[in-house]
């Protein structure tokens, strides 16, 4: 769990580098790589995916056959969640022994285990960005500058294969920390997915507003601090719920952490131990800073 | 409840208008009142405020009695929340039978009742505007305008009265709103309090993790996210407890509405019910432009 450094373990510059699902982050990748003196290829899902990466000159080739990775040395899995690990079961007839497999997903448990199952130098990885739009149009260079990249190895894990990962992350010139699935998908419950639950039932709780003369005054007078608490529960449904879905048990402890600490809060109102109240909101206040 | 452009009725631009506390709003108010060509005169508790005031030439005259504002037109009373009723109080033995008193506090319900119950054209008064250092020093021009200044006039006041301080809002640039002291607080229970509850347990819930790697690991990848969701949490701890004090009632149903919203998205977290998930974020997301 540190800021590494390490550019010698890197690939060579001119080897080929795969990617396989051309969305932003693919993309991203596809550009920032293909900067950097790599190669590379795509492999895409949709014909029309393969040909706008071949006209924006994003990649060198593509298509949407895996085969095309024969020769990659390291091959990027940037598809959704679901398709993770199905994707690797089917590069394994394609690749040499020696390619590394990395992926991109925001849960890493289950998908690490599964995988490194199939192929012995996966390793699993978490490039911590991300814009609003979605989509190979909305790829751009630099997205993951100085932003966290979490690589995941577990007990089977090739360290040599790993190096190679966080020598690419750290070329894209990301905060590179390595830890433990379990460790990376608790912190990721706790500071991503917990928030969008917390902000979606807060929007939930002013809907439900069955007096229509205050729901609508709430609505005019709503400002800075409402639009902030709320931004992330009213993000993309699909996301949210795949986040849940893959981190259901990190999510749930965090969850139910969450609602002790609401419920204590509930009592301190009810009680009215202001001095109680006061104390928890002067913590929350002074460790905050901690998280920014 | 609706915006409104009466400017015929506000008090004569030559006449004065008396502030009780100097300090955000006070001093703002000041400002915007003074360029209005209002002749304003100030009340604060402490002589270093009064001579501030006077210097920075914010004021036309002021002093620590409020037997200086016996010949004002309008007095607006923006001191703390506590002290708000006792100086409408201690202004009664000043005033002419004719003056206006409003205030500015955030919560209305049990204000305007017992200000109402001691002068008779007492106006309850709530604009919503703020920055985040506080004191007369960070007082500002327009610091009201194109923002909400809600008027909460009950049975008892006088339609005279309220129209006063309508016409003044609307001269400061304010969208003004008339509403109930009840519906109001209800409305800032939901989209202020509440969020500042739901924040701060968020930023709690993260800093009770009892393991160190997850709990470092949280803050070095807590990003835009995270600071949005947690920002109203980590405020003042005397204003969040100022709020829950007064708004009592209003803010503990709020907080048990969300608590049910919050119990029933663990459930289906729980019971892996991924559509219904879905469709509750998808809601969020499609409501949210409605607070914004």
């Amino acid at each position: 769990m540190s800021s590494l450094s390490i550019q010698d373990q890197a690939p060579q510059a001119d080897c080929t580098i795969g990617i396989v699902g051309l969305g932003l982050i693919g993309g991203c990748l596809a550009l920032d790589l293909k900067r950097l003196g790599y190669t590379v290829y795509g492999v895409a899902r949709r014909q029309a995916t393969v040909a706008a990466a071949l006209e924006q000159g994003i990649v060198a080739q593509a298509g949407c056959d895996l085969a095309l990775l024969s020769q990659a040395a390291v091959v990027f899995v940037c598809t959704p969640m679901a398709a993770i690990v199905p994707t690797v079961d089917q590069l394994a007839e394609h690749l040499s022994e020696s390619t590394v497999v990395t992926d991109v997903g925001s849960v890493k448990g289950e998908v690490v285990a599964a995988a490194t199952s199939l192929w012995p130098t996966f390793v699993g990885g978490h490039p911590m960005a991300g814009k609003a739009e979605s989509g190979l149009a909305a790829a751009e260079v630099g997205l993951f500058y100085q932003r966290p990249y979490v690589v995941t190895p577990v007990e089977a894990t090739r360290p040599a294969a790993v190096n190679q990962v966080v020598a690419i992350a750290t070329q894209l010139g990301s905060q590179v920390y390595r830890t433990s699935p379990d460790i990376h998908d608790r912190a990721v419950a706790a500071i991503s997915h917990l928030p969008v639950m917390v902000s979606a039932s807060l929007l939930h709780a002013c809907l439900s507003e069955t007096d229509i003369q205050v729901k609508t005054l709430a609505q005019q007078l709503a400002s800075s601090g409402f639009c902030d608490t709320s931004r992330v529960g009213g993000g993309n449904p699909d996301l949210g719920t795949m986040m849940a879905q893959y981190n259901r048990p990190a999510l749930l402890q965090a969850l139910k952490r969450y609602r002790g600490h609401l419920d204590s809060l509930i009592e301190q109102v009810e009680a009215e131990h202001w001095d109680e109240l006061e104390k928890k909101l002067a913590i929350a206040q002074q460790e905050r800073p901690k998280y920014l």
